[in-house]
């Protein structure tokens, strides 16, 4: 009896061993993840855990066993060996208008590569890749691995929902941490991602951690820090992993929402999106091809994005991925036609209301944070994970950062539909617009990365 | 919409402010309690909270308003206007061999005092006042509000068990405490001890707070703190509180075990106790008559608890608790008269083994944590609620620190069933006994309780 209740493991000791800051052994770890997985572990416990884990970290040794545990706790992909070095993703930390997965996908793909992306919903103020894809009709993101297969065989690029068996303890750790205020923790977040995308086998994986006002991470410095972890793990996990700190201040490109963002992924596929948008896709698809060796250089990997996003191979791909994932044939031509009219798709909602700039200056910011606030009250993100929303809410910026306006100039087109765009919600986003002195001359040409982290 | 959501209680929002160690308001608390009473919070939930209120702790007004929601959180009991100043209760946090209440509850209620004593039973290393009443046959721990008054009424003095809705959030808190490695959190047992004290709407509360090798906590610094902090909400729920801080090294009496303890405690009853446990009594009872207005002095209250435990007026009052509480007349005689043979009533254990000094010289120290701990492996206790134990098992010392032995005197005789006394658990107990060289003179005749803590 006695030699059994040494072999087993002991929760609240386990529990009682990081809350006082000590370090767990890989077997350790195992047990908890694979307790949490067959629910032999309450979840009172789990939860004590995760705060214990909040509070007092964890060191690299033990982020990695948490993150193996993790990945090892369900299914893991497996690809044909003649596509060795091709298979490869990209994550995103969230930020406001970000939708460069959704051209950058079918860039890599024209490039050659096998793009297995499982990406997530909406949640808090970012946006989902899989909301936006939705907003099309007939899209579906559910797709087998047997079908992912298929379509990364036939198109090359694939963007769908975490499949049921893949990483199973993430979906009951994330579930929980939500509802714990533990969801910011560097090895949870760590060990949640790179679970997920080492479960994807991927040959290379490039993150894009964004830093800023509106992104989770503040400050440079702790993207960075973040960066640091999720490279070291993603590399010792066997995936060629690379991140870019990128800011996230003003949203990315002009349109916020979901179906008017697959709309600028189109233009940006035609060649005519934004520059931040296009120079994001460009930069993070360019370094990807050389962290997987697919590009000799960045420059040579960027030069081939931009290639494919020119010459409108990339394009090709999406409409064909399109398609592969349900849409008609009829209208995904017409989504990709150069002259498309997007609304004879996609649904347009039926209000619009154009804001106007309340003072003559230089548009100092955009800020992200505020329109993803107001939006989201229209209907356009969800407060917890099942919520409908309605993706034809939005907002098209008609101004950026630098341009010079005159009082009374429209500067946003607001799309929605119930609960209405009334006088508070329409006082907040006008906060959005900031705007200073017109010999104030501040052009928004940087580029929006500002940094990357790779592999030593 | 909004507003509904703005009044809510988020409970993710309230975890993250503890987490953050933020201070929360009067209303926070009541909803978390509320919550946990209700089962309107998730197990997650409130394991990450207690973790977080373990990590962060809580300030003075913070812990009496958890206190006193946790009070109210169910039925608070009532009793008649003449008992007014007369009401009082002792609580320890917990000794080797601690059997403090048995004889002081009838010594108060001799006095004219009534002790609604509600106790707890064994857990871990510290014996429980109710396995110890139950190695009696036909004592019943289970009385109702009702049955407590009337017993109260007639006799002065009843020890049960907790009703069940006494305090109902903090059965919930307990459970999950004990699996989540938060039971030591100053804030919690706090709150944990003084609203069920409180729900008995006490005049005057006596805690003997322990420190040393064989208690919770380890040194007088910290056993301080706890009082401290247990005497500061008493006051301010309206109980005159105070507190002891009494030694906790060697055990208390020469009997440890459910039985053995309730022999001695009638031998304590006879005025022919082991002086420390004498002392303790008349020390801890004398002060609760102080506090609560009843006696002028501690002296005072000390000499009316010495007079009642050697006149047999405390004895008397046991006897009728005993009846009471469902043991026969003829057994309650037989165990207060003085010449009794107490295992004509309670069941001595089939096997005895006595021990002895394996060297020549001075008792040091008799180690109550490594005799509760072999006591513990033979059935003496218990590891989880719930759990079975066997009242005979226990052991008596027949040396006391101090006293000089030679090799192959007995020094303890065990008393133990199933599992078998083997030569492992003798080894470990043995080292127990700390002999040191001859010519060392230490005698063990300071006093168990080393300062109070007291209202200001």
């Amino acid at each position: 009896m006695e030699n059994h209740m040494e072999n087993a493991v002991s929760f609240p000791e386990l529990i009682r061993k990081k809350r006082d800051g000590e370090q767990f052994t890989p077997e350790e770890i195992r047990a908890f993840v694979l307790a949490v997985k067959n629910s032999t572990i309450q979840e009172a416990q789990i939860g004590a855990m995760l705060m214990a884990i909040w509070q007092k970290g964890m060191v690299a040794e033990e982020t990695l066993a948490l993150t193996r545990e993790m990945m090892l706790s369900g299914e893991v992909l497996t690809w044909p060996a003649e596509w060795a070095g091709l298979v490869m993703d990209k994550h995103s930390t969230g930020g406001v208008g970000d939708k460069v997965s959704l051209p950058l996908a079918p860039a890599l793909a024209a490039c050659g590569c096998k793009v297995p992306m499982i990406s997530g919903r909406a949640l808090a103020h970012t946006g989902g890749t899989l909301d936006k894809l939705e907003s099309i009709p007939g899209f579906s993101i559910h797709q087998s691995v047997g079908q992912m297969k298929k379509i990364l065989e036939e198109v090359g690029c694939c963007i769908v929902g975490q499949t049921e068996n893949l990483v199973p303890a993430d979906k009951v750790l994330y579930a929980i941490r939500d509802a714990t205020a533990t969801v910011d923790s560097m090895p949870l977040v760590t060990a949640s991602i790179i679970s997920k995308k080492g479960a994807e086998s991927l040959c290379a994986l490039i993150l894009d951690v964004k830093y800023g006002k509106a992104a989770v991470f503040k400050d440079i410095a702790s993207a960075r820090e973040m960066a640091q972890s999720l490279v070291e793990v993603g590399n010792k996990l066997g995936v060629h992993t690379g991140a870019a700190l990128s800011r996230m201040d003003n949203p990315i490109g002009l349109c916020i929402g979901n179906s008017l963002e697959v709309l600028e992924s189109l233009e940006c596929l035609k060649g005519r999106g934004p520059p931040d948008l296009q120079g994001l896709v460009t930069c993070l698809g360019g370094r990807l091809l050389s962290i997987s060796g697919k590009a000799p250089t960045p420059e040579s990997g960027e030069q081939e994005i931009a290639r494919v996003l020119a010459d409108g191979t990339a394009l090709r791909k999406f409409q064909a991925m399109l398609e592969a994932q349900g849409v008609s044939a009829e209208n995904a031509r017409i989504l990709c036609s150069m002259d498309a009219d997007y609304f004879r798709v996609l649904r347009r909602a039926q209000s619009e209301v154009v804001l106007e700039a309340q003072a003559e200056g230089t548009v100092l910011e955009v800020d992200g944070m505020t329109i993803a606030e107001v939006l989201h009250k229209l209907g356009a993100g969800r407060t917890k994970a099942g919520e409908p929303i309605n993706h034809s809410v939005g907002a098209k910026l008609l101004v950026t950062a630098g341009m010079k306006v005159k009082k009374g100039d429209p500067w946003v087109r607001v799309h929605f539909e119930t609960p209405p765009f009334n006088a508070k919600l329409q006082a907040c986003f006008q906060e959005a617009l900031v705007i200073g002195s017109l010999d104030c001359d501040r052009t928004q040409d940087t580029p929006l990365v500002s940094e990357f982290i790779l592999p030593e």
